[in-house]
């Protein structure tokens, strides 16, 4: 850990970015954090192409290797979602050393599946939040100045409302939760406050994905479920019936697990951090 | 059960079908089976519409235990898939009789969520196979009359090659089966041959939900797994980079689950018929 500008490396574990990416976004840190400004160093790696993904299974897990082994950098910040995480965990959990817990790690979607096998490995600064792609967003420069706030000041603005030192929360894509369960990677959430989100998925498709979440026994120890937004949803042919607030309640009925409410957390410019666990204050982190 | 013709009811667990199908169904059975056609009972409900559904889940509950539970009737024969299945289990499990045990049930792709809610309570007749809407297939003739001749006669030329009295044997869809991972409703398949099938899901979606279910302690308890029909399979943007029958061996490879070849299943009209457990010839059954 450095004592004065951080480091953050950026590996791929699903799909690659373009290195012009990884040059906005040097500029666009250096631009908002002046002398503070993170150093970014981007692994090589994340600019291959291996078929869908980023370089094949080992290289991309090597690459998250190199990066969470190396006690020079602070935090492990994914490029990207797509898919392939999931691929990577079991080679990467083999790999991990010690270093590897003494950094952060933030992403979501198919970051998911990685967080989620660090998580079981009782890793305590995991995120759900803004990834280095979601520049490309438009008007995504908030995006991912809020993921590099969280990653060097732990600002508290960056936080999704709900989260909080008192209680641990976790938050998920929908259907990369629902492929955890029953394996080896599914996190013990008990107690957590679970906020999930979804992007460009039929309703059906998601109502199946929450039926399977809420039917495992071990879900049904979260403190309760928040819906994060499910955007966009493409149209259902007959029409579902149902908005996805109605769904998301009818599951935690069915299930017994309390639904909260909403959160702000989603695949869009204004996805929050949250925390896996209870949120620590930078000094305490 | 009947000593002459067979009582076949039909139910609609998930979308709905069109009257003119159960009457077009009624008059091929005729044809094909003269006087030792089998009753075909269309269960009201399977015309009726709610959303997404052929009624909504009390609805269509109720009209699968109508069925499920009257002795006069040799089968149940799901009408169609789409999605419903899983929502209706745990209502249509609490309310079963004993006389649901001694009925044979046929269905695949949304269908399969029921059956192995079933086979986890040691149903013996459970069968993957054609659905009456397969008709409205081109060709969809030989689908339907298959699936009446292995309710009729349990004749062995309807059987998928590999199936055999000697070993168990199980089929299912791919996302159907994924969801089923860590829910009290995932079968015991324990030295079972599985057999896997999709349709219209992208490659990286169907990696995904494969490395889901091989990821799962007791699916890696199976003899092996056969590989159906993935068809169409939407092209991947970029390219995936493996065949399918490439990511089937890559994780049977990883969980150490044999890989037995191919299976004649799939969402089309050569799809066999892959009975739940051992295969019992009709005078067995």
């Amino acid at each position: 850990m450095s004592a004065g500008r951080i480091r953050i490396g950026v590996v791929a574990p699903g799909g690659r970015i373009e290195p012009a990416l990884a040059e906005k976004l040097t500029a666009l840190a250096q631009a908002q954090f002046k002398d503070r400004a993170p150093e970014l160093l981007f692994h090589p790696q994340c600019f291959l192409s291996s078929g869908h993904f980023a370089g094949n299974d080992k290289t991309r897990a090597e690459a998250f290797l190199d990066v969470a082994n190396d006690a020079n950098f602070d935090a492990l910040w994914f490029a990207r979602g797509g898919y392939g995480s999931a691929r990577l965990a079991e080679r990467v959990l083999a790999g991990l050393t010690d270093a590897a817990r003494h950094k952060t790690y933030l992403g979501y979607s198919d970051a998911g599946s990685m967080l989620a096998a660090l998580y079981t490995r009782g890793f305590q600064n995991l995120a759900h939040g803004p990834m280095a792609a979601d520049l490309t967003r438009d008007g995504g420069e908030q995006a991912v100045c809020r993921a590099l706030a969280y990653l060097v000041d732990r600002a508290p603005e960056t936080l999704e409302p709900s989260v909080s030192p008192d209680h641990p929360s976790a938050a998920f894509n929908i259907m990369i939760l629902s492929h955890l369960i029953g394996t080896p990677l599914q996190p013990d959430l008990t107690g957590h406050v679970l906020m999930l989100e979804e992007v460009g998925e039929y309703m059906y498709r998601v109502d199946r994905s929450l039926q399977h979440i809420v039917s495992n026994a071990d879900i049904r120890k979260t403190a309760g479920i928040r819906l994060g937004r499910w955007s966009p949803i493409p149209p259902n042919d007959p029409d579902f019936g149902q908005t996805e607030e109605e769904v998301i309640r009818h599951w935690c009925a069915v299930s017994g697990i309390p639904y909260l409410g909403r959160a702000d957390i989603g695949h869009d410019i204004h996805n929050k951090i949250v925390p896996f666990g209870r949120f620590k204050p930078r000094a305490a982190a």
